[in-house]
């Protein structure tokens, strides 16, 4: 049982529309914080889109992701789970950016994951753009390269971007895969649509074993199955999961810089987080909602919702 | 066939976006007009939200609504019924409510239906929020109790808030069966989803014999089967249509206060209300409908078109 | 003293966001209704548009501004009038266009302003673009030539459009004054500018006698003088006040079709109607207010502020 | 190949906010450009929405639809097809139409695509109200019929609107085959649904052989079904893809000014245009996007994304 | 010099879209916080509309005022003064209310703020409708009437609503002139305006001696020549200060519930509450900021910038 | 006179709604077109915002710009001066950018203009962010340092931000009189204002002899003391127009990323730049419109109306 330090306010306490807006409603418990080492599961906002090569604005997703997780309750309703009171949850803060630098930002992000780790923290992160994941996996998978199950629309496998910029949110993952953080064998990617370039990254992805669903698979086979397959790849060695917002359908999820027409819905987006649950989980992520696309606040929503399966995933094993 | 004098003013004579917006452009009859005696099926705006425990905004439904009913026309595409030849429909005008006084309100409402019913029309409501559905009932189901098919994302089941509040549109139907105006054992409700603080209102339910039907359930069946249990659970006794707007998937009804990710698009949300047809339908209600987080009107127009099928399913029986 | 049937329903005893959204919450006389011949000012809707050059919306202007009528009251704050109290008025409906033949439509309106002249009724139009002065003069003014106060920051005074289309909404003024409707030389045009195309409107207005003020000149004398001079030159004969909303700053005023950066601000909007109290108003318009380009309403919030300063101005003589 | 003259810009050389908005990122070749007789596939705007009965606002379809098209890439991610290599492909602008006069407008769009067709170009249109299609038709279809494969919530087969006008966006098929530009025996129409005023338009098509299919038997046979007769339908013989963006449900496609709930989703939008790939296409548009009613441009977008199937269908052959 | 722990964290460290947003990035530091008896100034959200007669969603103002606070930087632009530096300020978190239960609500907000007054706080309060006041002068006036300045563009005076209803955002001043919370000898009421049900208020508010001073002196006059005689009426005894954002021309700030036409602009806005300066206050509040009615949060931008100055009026001292 | 290929589109031949959107509809003339050199004035976007440490969105303001900039017509309505007649405009396109490498951007913008200035054109600019200004002053002012008139609300003279940064859109201007582009006693800042972090940028200011203007004092002195003093500042020698558009009060402008309260209105923000017309402008920019900001376009609008009125006092001299 959780201690109940790290409880969220209760909606019958103080109405979900009031508060100061942490995760959750969670306490607020920064790394210098002395309840900081008690923490199982930290949510951590990395409010940085620098990587963005078309529209910009996912640094301001952790604020509004905050704003609407008020509207998450205790339990979760399909599966009874209720992981605030099976694991010490906190929202850590924000990671500081330096929005004018890349490189130095990407220091800063693994160096705020070193600390969390150092804690035995497991991290749930709301982004910011794709390219967050780098220098998160920077310190999550420094020993040994992790497994990854990644929902997306896009394979983020490219190798860089107007003439020759190699950190942006289309190639995290050609780089860390690259650095040895993710070991492409174990990489499943759920979700790929939308009109390309190439097949630079298609071409990468086959040469290092990455296995790649499109989306007309992911519907021909249906969401029981492709995650079964995903479980199956994954295996019991730590994983990490990504999950950028545009893999669900634009329609559900406007709020975002790169959106494809024709994804999943939002049934079926928590419902693959869902499946999630007999997975290794090391960290997870939930990137891309862009609040300027869409002010009225439902991708944060469904973001939230999204990132409260995950969370319950991780409690229920 | 019914009286012209109910009947819509045609798009043909006088385009959709002109006019003064009466609910599917009917004639405005309020108790107090000399024809309110010939009505058939009254449909009634009950502008108030004072229930609503978390954000705020149906006492402005059935304005918006009024205005997107009149894209309705008149007949049903898909059924082929042409309800306003067959009975004689009308704006009924809004209840007055008190904004500041619920208990004043429910006085009200409950007396507006008592005429409503001596007159013996047959009410459709556009809400306000679900707290509305009690005084309602207080009227309808003042001489036997009800049976009831309820589309919801809640159950409404709960016991109080806030310390204890009674009256809030997370109760109305706890208090129905306490009140003795529904026979939970004829009471069915569908799309139940999202988060929750606890189990109360399931074990309620289940211990009055309250029929839940998660969303779940739902898209495992399909919805002719879990429709075709509804229709075997209330019978051919009287009962009362009760249709939160929230039981639609809130990409497709973002206009509402208590969205829950994951519910039926707006082909199914048409549909389930088109397989009432051989329902003993008392009265019915479509509420919850917020303007206020959905300035464009697609929430409303759903709304609208929903309480088009039901008009089509009392008129098609 | 005006009869009580015509008075709007109060605030108190139905909040305003409740009930069938007519003008002012008056009651709703169509031409048809047996206490027409009771009316002394018609508040009439032109949902009507075909005459817009560029953006069209305007014929959704009078369901959005009968919609924020609603936040109207029974006296004016700073004058102390309490027009329903001294006129008869009502809402008399929409006239029906057809917004395929622009011929039709006109002589529509036409038809539409001689039955209310025949009932000895002020009419007060929600347009529509400003196309619709044309055939609502041709009915005022086929006695005897009208004089104008004209408050619009276009002269509205072309000769065609696109190759000889003689009836748009840059024109109708220049058809009045051929068509004898309008005195020239008792025509103001206040609030001219923007950029222009030609000067062809400056020189059919010298050559005829018209007085135009650019809004360099109105700010540079204040309002006080210009409106002075707006009375002298209508004198005390038939008037006639068309108000187009983008006379108003755009800022103020975004739900238009044609705006222009640099008008005047709402307080000032409001002033210069307020100073048309010894005016002898024939009948008076408020023009091209465009719902689609201002969702939120603001823009007909303060359109129907200045019809009730209209009203107000007629009432208090 | 294509030749490169004919090649969209790259977003890796011009991030994608950037530039001025062609269709697609193509050259801007209008009928006077010495280029003109080189290209095989024109992208045409028709700014025009002067048959719209009840909301307009098509008329700003095209210069949105240019706006969202930038997010298009080189090579279909579902297919493979590389359309811009095959086929020469430009924007040839926009048809200038006069807003205020029909008939003036619909002489200018047809002799518009006479030059087009004079010049050996396959015609990609852009609405536009479906009026539109009319007059493109009276061009592509003056030497025979065509067959249509037409995707629609409305049959748009009606005689007259508003007691005679034979000219407007729900009538334009009747007028077609009744000038014999359509071949009614290879007309099929899917998607079909909403509430109607009456059966004429059904009555019609049955006295004259074309093939509706409604949206229940669309979702109730699926999709390839459906567009197999389809193809079966229309043969080999030249025919004509007419794509109302309000077939698509109106939460994918809000951007519209006569919506009908219960549509298909994005995925099935595209997919029915992907399944165009053996129709001997000799013109297709997608129209009724409108601007307006959807200021965030998803309604675009997804408009773009369908247009960029058909191009693939085109040079899929 | 204020203690270090009370100072803002600067955007130069973590970027102002960064981060868990309280009110001016100040300490979040609830009543059983040990640091709460050091604070000076204690700036706390009253979400709560339970008192709105019109339109709802002042309930959401404390956190949309938070999330758009963290623009405010630590200086003052055109005074210099630094109020961060000089005074101990933090946020004290939301009073939790009863959004059910109007009489329980008000208790709980007297209550908070005895706790506040008991730690020798002076309270900045974010409403939150303006009943909010009431409860909050119940502990602030309960030893001695207080003066106040109030920016409104109503007065709040009336006596009851709706049949009897005495707690309401249109009676707070009423109620508290008749509790001995305020002097009405020292109350000033500035930017009064719009239209009005009838002059109760204005005969209440002669009776007892309040100055009103309608938006047509105040802009005749100007606002220095205003301030001035306000800060002659209240003098030097201890002063509230309630300022509803509705006081500001609705363009300028469309996010509230009852806006009225021709109010002061942005800078006239700040202006007047730069020159509180002199003023004793003994606590001040923002009040009627309703972000459904302004998804932008412009409104909310301007809430805290007033607040801003209010502040620095206190530091400054 | 100027040569008619490079006249803008007139509405009267291609309504305003319709084709390619160029900056005021004028051609298309990249640096490779054969008329390149014929170009007198040539608007060109650089479409960046890289050095925005707070809100990003200004690399959206080229394609809105341009959009809304179909809205101008050819005269100047105030002034009469035609300046398309007197000068060869034309777009010139956008710089491509570097999402991702800022001194790769800079460089890229400053071989840009290095081909402007080399075709003797006189380059007005829409941007993009202020650090925009940056590489343009670095072709512009190479041989030797430029006069500047600033409008903003901010001074951008800081040295660095988040620990070291020296390139952001807080900085151009302090780097641009350290590399000698700028002569500060020949540069005037207007509307300064907002919260500030400390007064580092001021005592710069005061250091070098840069001319400081708050709003209190333009506001005090009316804007045509104000504007005489400038044209004095920066004589008869060449002279850098760069204009903020958060210059404007927010409400005004809303969208850009660092709005201060308090600004000048629409009208003074147009004659602020007419009265440039006897500055010896070497170059000209537009900056920080953000669209996401300002979905509707109002802030593009009034910066487009900007835009013309500096090309007209261009063309005026």
């Amino acid at each position: 049982m959780s201690d109940p330090f790290f409880h969220p306010v209760s909606g019958f306490d103080l109405p979900r529309f009031a508060g100061v807006p942490t995760f959750m409603r969670l306490p607020h418990v920064d790394p210098d914080n002395p309840r900081f080492g008690d923490v199982d599961v930290g949510i951590i906002g990395v409010p940085w889109d620098s990587g963005t090569t078309n529209r910009a604005g996912a640094r301001h997703g952790p604020r509004q992701l905050r704003d609407m997780s008020t509207m998450i309750r205790a339990q979760n309703g399909a599966t009874g789970v209720r992981p605030f009171e099976v694991l010490n949850c906190a929202d850590l803060g924000d990671v500081p950016p330096n929005p004018i630098d890349i490189m130095d930002s990407m220091n800063r992000i693994t160096a705020f994951y070193d600390r969390v780790l150092a804690a035995g923290i497991t991290p749930l992160t709301a982004g910011g753009d794709h390219l967050s994941s780098l220098p998160i996996l920077r310190s999550l998978g420094k020993d040994a390269p992790l497994g990854m199950i990644h929902f997306d629309s896009h394979t983020d496998l490219f190798d860089s971007y107007f003439g020759g910029s190699k950190y942006t949110h289309g190639t995290p993952f050609r780089r860390a895969v690259e650095e040895g953080l993710l070991d492409p064998e174990r990489v499943i990617q759920i979700g790929i649509r939308g009109s390309a370039y190439d097949n630079e990254d298609l071409d990468f992805a086959a040469a290092v074993g990455i296995r790649i669903v499109r989306i007309e698979e992911f519907f021909a086979r249906g969401l029981d199955d492709v995650m079964a397959e995903a479980l199956d790849i994954v295996g019991t060695a730590p994983t990490y999961v990504s999950y950028d917002i545009d893999f669900v359908d634009p329609t559900f999820a406007p709020g975002t810089g790169t959106p494809e027409v024709g994804g999943p819905n939002g049934f079926q987006a928590l419902q693959v987080a869902r499946l999630l649950k007999d997975v290794n989980i090391r960290g997870a992520d939930l990137v891309e909602v862009s609040p300027p696309f869409d002010a009225s606040g439902g991708t944060a929503f469904l973001g939230v919702s999204i990132m409260f399966e995950i969370l319950c995933a991780m409690a229920g094993k």
